[in-house]
């Protein structure tokens, strides 16, 4: 039998690849999607077609309401996404995202007993978030295996993030190696209904340079 | 201008004592209670009640769906509350739940630029949940500071945590002097809808015993 591992997917191009390599690498995998109040949750939808595509075992959406703290862009209709490069951390920050995000992967992961955990953060293209960063993954593995009773039993806790040393374009290169169809992703922090991007924001523009540098063409549906 | 913290406050003893102490040390209090499936929804009024008459500045409900994932007799309709003492980790353990809350706590601070969050756990009566160990609260503060915007700034994030080396006795006493009323606080796992306790689960079992080492009256209201 596969061990099984919990894989956070977003809906967005990192996520479909960290679960097609933890796919390859031949997990079980058992697919995480958190509601928190998104703006975009078109996001949503993606998820659920790339656990389907990439082959998921299942795939959950769990509620977490973290958007009613407020203090991000990307949960806060009232502040616009920007549109260029800033300095120092962005206002699409979302307050302690990943460490909540890995928190509910790990509680999942632990009723399913499952050891193993991927998620998809990068920390070369990473927009200047604190919480992707090697060191930060690390700290969060060292956590898991104090906080939960697999790891007190002696379980270990492994953290995946297969992506962390990737350019966009390498992560691009591997997930179509891999046969992900990125058509299904968005990556966009403000899509449209239909899932279509501004190919304005951040996002997009990483997203967009990296097909580029990747030499792939971009299937992303733009307005 | 007093500075701020987030308390996460569960409607039961521990966490009314630990609001107490935040508010005599100073803070200004972000009282903070998870919504997370728990069977005991009566627990919520108990912390809506300890969060006013403690003098908190505020207090949120916040959702987080970990009772999905099931594997607790806590959040699982199915599984029984035990009556009797049981050998290592019970089943009323919720997976990851202390990582989860923890998190959600930090995702309130940094948005309110608090860098206190205060916590009742306690490693002495601790029932034998991994998630309460001071190993785990010194893990987790390091973690905090890796994960966030105010860490990589330069705040440090403090996890205070003022119960971890006290008996339930102690706890009972410090409230106590610091004129918490227990009657506001249910710490019963399996209460009735108006919040009576059973007197028989391992919460009412060490919170009645607490009363009684204390020498205090116990204010319980039992069915």
């Amino acid at each position: 039998m596969s061990e099984r591992a919990v894989v956070l997917v977003s809906g967005g191009l990192d996520s479909a690849t960290a679960l097609a390599i933890a796919r390859h690498e031949g997990y079980a995998c058992h697919a995480l999607s958190l509601e928190y109040g998104q703006r975009h949750g078109v996001e949503l939808e993606a998820a659920r077609r790339v656990a389907e595509t990439v082959g998921a075992v299942e795939h959950r959406v769990v509620g977490v309401d973290i958007g009613a703290f407020g203090g991000s862009a990307l949960t806060d209709a009232t502040r616009a996404v920007p549109e260029s490069p800033t300095d120092g951390i962005p206002i699409t920050y979302v307050p302690a995202r990943n460490t909540v995000f890995l928190s509910l992967a790990l509680a999942w992961a632990e009723t399913l007993l499952a050891r193993h955990l991927f998620m998809g953060v990068n920390a070369v293209d990473y927009s200047g978030y604190p919480d992707c960063r090697p060191a930060f993954i690390a700290a969060f593995e060292r956590l898991a295996n104090l906080a939960t009773k697999m790891g007190v039993e002696g379980e270990r806790i492994e953290i995946h993030t297969p992506l962390i040393r990737l350019t966009k374009a390498e992560i691009i290169q591997r997930g179509t190696e891999l046969g992900v169809d990125f058509a299904d992703t968005v990556s966009c922090y403000q899509p449209n209904e239909v899932g279509e991007a501004c190919g304005r924001c951040d996002s997009c523009r990483i997203r967009r340079a990296g097909f580029e540098a990747a030499g792939l063409p971009d299937p992303t549906r733009y307005q």
